[in-house]
């Protein structure tokens, strides 16, 4: 095989599909990054058997054929060369020589053959997004998924197509993100989970243009995002995901407008008397006109009050900050709006179209105490 | 004690005392900030017992006083805070209130009696220098100390003056840098070793102004760095200097002028072949108007060509390239001259009016292998 293309357009694509590469595997293959120049075309290709990437570059094809390189070593290596045009040259023994301007490294490949292609999957349908909002999307309910293993379903997230509207939930059982977005088109109806992992990956290479889009392909057990000249494949998470309709109530006893960038500063302060490990909630008082928010611990104690609009009841209730802060962030919203029921149900904080709903559960504190 | 001052100012002066409070200690009360209102200023100071940081930050004192507040949780309330004015207030029992805006924060602090003020240095003739100057070459010689205890002297550098020049070194047994300042005037000659870590922190709290000058008193056992409103004061290493006068020759048998940006990144990107605790040397082979560079290691092997101008023989030689990449990029210069001797012998990078000098001893290889 032998190649030439620009540096940058080398490390463009070998970035990309880095994400893919699996941090620690048996399969030694799988560390690599295919390059594939066996037709007219140069791709890039890595799997780690759950999620797939292949990204086309521009360049030159010399001479037709296909290796494996190690990824960890040639990004290292792509990432350091002169900018400017890069040749790969291949032997029949793999041996691999990278040259850039005067700079020649040799490094040894592994047989194209070996490496474990992406599956083919059979397009069907495909729905459009904008790049912008795919990534806005997954940035804004990623948080919410389980950080662990026992509950797979956990670590994924629904993405339910309903006509023109694509409903995205992550929970991770304290807390339910759901974001709704319209579609340009109407769509059949779909309902896949999506793990977590290949969101994150698909989220860190989306360019995230306004004026791009992606295409989804959604099959039984794969699904697949193609845009530019990338196509990411990932297992779907199989099993019925949980009924969280059930949950969403639309009945509140106390409703209060608070500004988010108040609310916000305020909690995040509050955590800093908070250490890791230490499940110390923050009270809010919600009484007329004020919500005064409180917490207590080891090192000192925090109180800040903050003038609301409130409606119905007065609450007092407590929750774990941290899940206050992580839905807050990703609110666009100047003002937001929370209801509550009483303090051991959920609280919702949602938008009057409910384009978005995070429900937060409260936590059990001594009143006395604090 | 009751003082108010704007949040900026007390972040301003937290976060430079705060270089002075050690990571880990035994003694509870060296963790803490001392606030000093008990004159008509506002003081704060640390002091890990090798090195004491004092500052005085402007404010309003409603009621003298002192007291002394965990660094790590007062700087990280401060940050926190809004920006506006702050207000610290504490009782007898040390209880600390520290208000801003609605937000209130209690925590409580220790008695200020049982802080370790740092040592009363009498003033002597002080030797001033801009910040800029100063800032630049600790930046310039400070990677070249030794990065463990087993000799105390290689862990600082060797601060010396002789009438209007302030030569600094720092070696480490494999490596020494020396840079030569001119000064603005003469001074009585001086010659101190002074701790690493001391010079770090002044380096990283220093603003760095080339209109502002930093004064530095030196005396038996103590420096001391004063500038805008900060006094550093540290301990100096006790001890004889290692003599290095007599490894500095101006002999050569090869010297090579060499465009420092190509050398620099080339051995930069030699280096990645080579991975941490694994000894591969860069190999240069210096013939007429060229130097090949050369690296072998278990990941591959690397060879670049460089034009270079040569006066004298030709060398085969080999380095560790960290030490070469460490003082090249100190280096200013476009152009770098390097002197050789023999294979065994040390290269010298350094300029012709010898404000800088960068000694690296060779390392033995295997001309075979390689």
């Amino acid at each position: 095989m032998k190649l030439i293309c620009s540096k940058q357009n080398l490390l463009y694509g070998v970035n990309i599909v880095s994400k893919a590469v699996p941090t620690r595997t048996t399969m030694a293959i799988l560390e690599c990054i295919l390059i594939d120049a066996s037709t007219n075309e140069i791709k890039l290709t890595a799997n780690d058997m759950e999620l797939g990437i292949e990204t086309k570059i521009e360049g030159q094809i010399e001479e037709r054929g296909i290796i494996a390189l190690d990824a960890k070593i040639f990004s290292e290596i792509v990432r350091k060369l002169p900018d400017s045009d890069v040749t790969i040259e291949t032997d029949s023994n793999f041996k691999t020589t990278i040259t850039c301007e005067k700079a020649k490294f040799n490094i040894v490949g592994k047989s194209g053959d070996d490496f474990s292609y992406i599956p083919f999957i059979e397009r069907n349908e495909s729905v459009h997004i904008s790049q912008f909002t795919l990534k806005e999307v997954i940035r804004q309910t990623i948080f919410s998924i389980a950080d662990n293993d026992n509950n797979k379903l956990m670590t994924g997230e629904l993405f339910e197509i309903n006509e023109n509207e694509l409903k995205v939930v992550s929970l991770d059982g304290h807390r339910i993100s759901i974001r709704k977005i319209q579609l340009k088109e109407n769509y059949e109806h779909k309902k896949v989970v999506v793990p977590g992992k290949t969101l994150q990956e698909v989220s860190k290479i989306l360019p995230g243009n306004a004026d791009s889009e992606v295409d989804i392909y959604i099959t039984e057990n794969h699904i697949v995002f193609e845009f530019d000249n990338t196509t990411v494949v990932s297992r779907l998470i199989e099993g019925e995901y949980f009924k969280i309709e059930q949950m969403l109530s639309s009945d509140y006893e106390t409703k209060v407008k608070i500004n988010k960038r108040e609310l916000l500063d305020c909690i995040d302060r509050a955590t800093l008397l908070v250490k890791e490990g230490d499940k110390k909630p923050i009270i809010m008082n919600v009484t007329d006109d004020s919500v005064q928010l409180k917490i207590n611990s080891f090192i000192g104690s925090m109180d800040e009050e903050i003038d609301v609009k409130k409606d119905g009841k007065d609450i007092l209730i407590g929750f774990n900050p941290k899940f206050f802060i992580d839905a807050l962030r990703v609110i666009d919203d100047e003002e937001v709006a929370l209801y509550m029921v009483n303090p051991k149900a959920p609280c919702f904080i949602k938008d009057d179209d409910e384009t978005y709903i995070y429900l937060i559960l409260p936590v059990n504190f001594n009143a006395a105490a604090n």
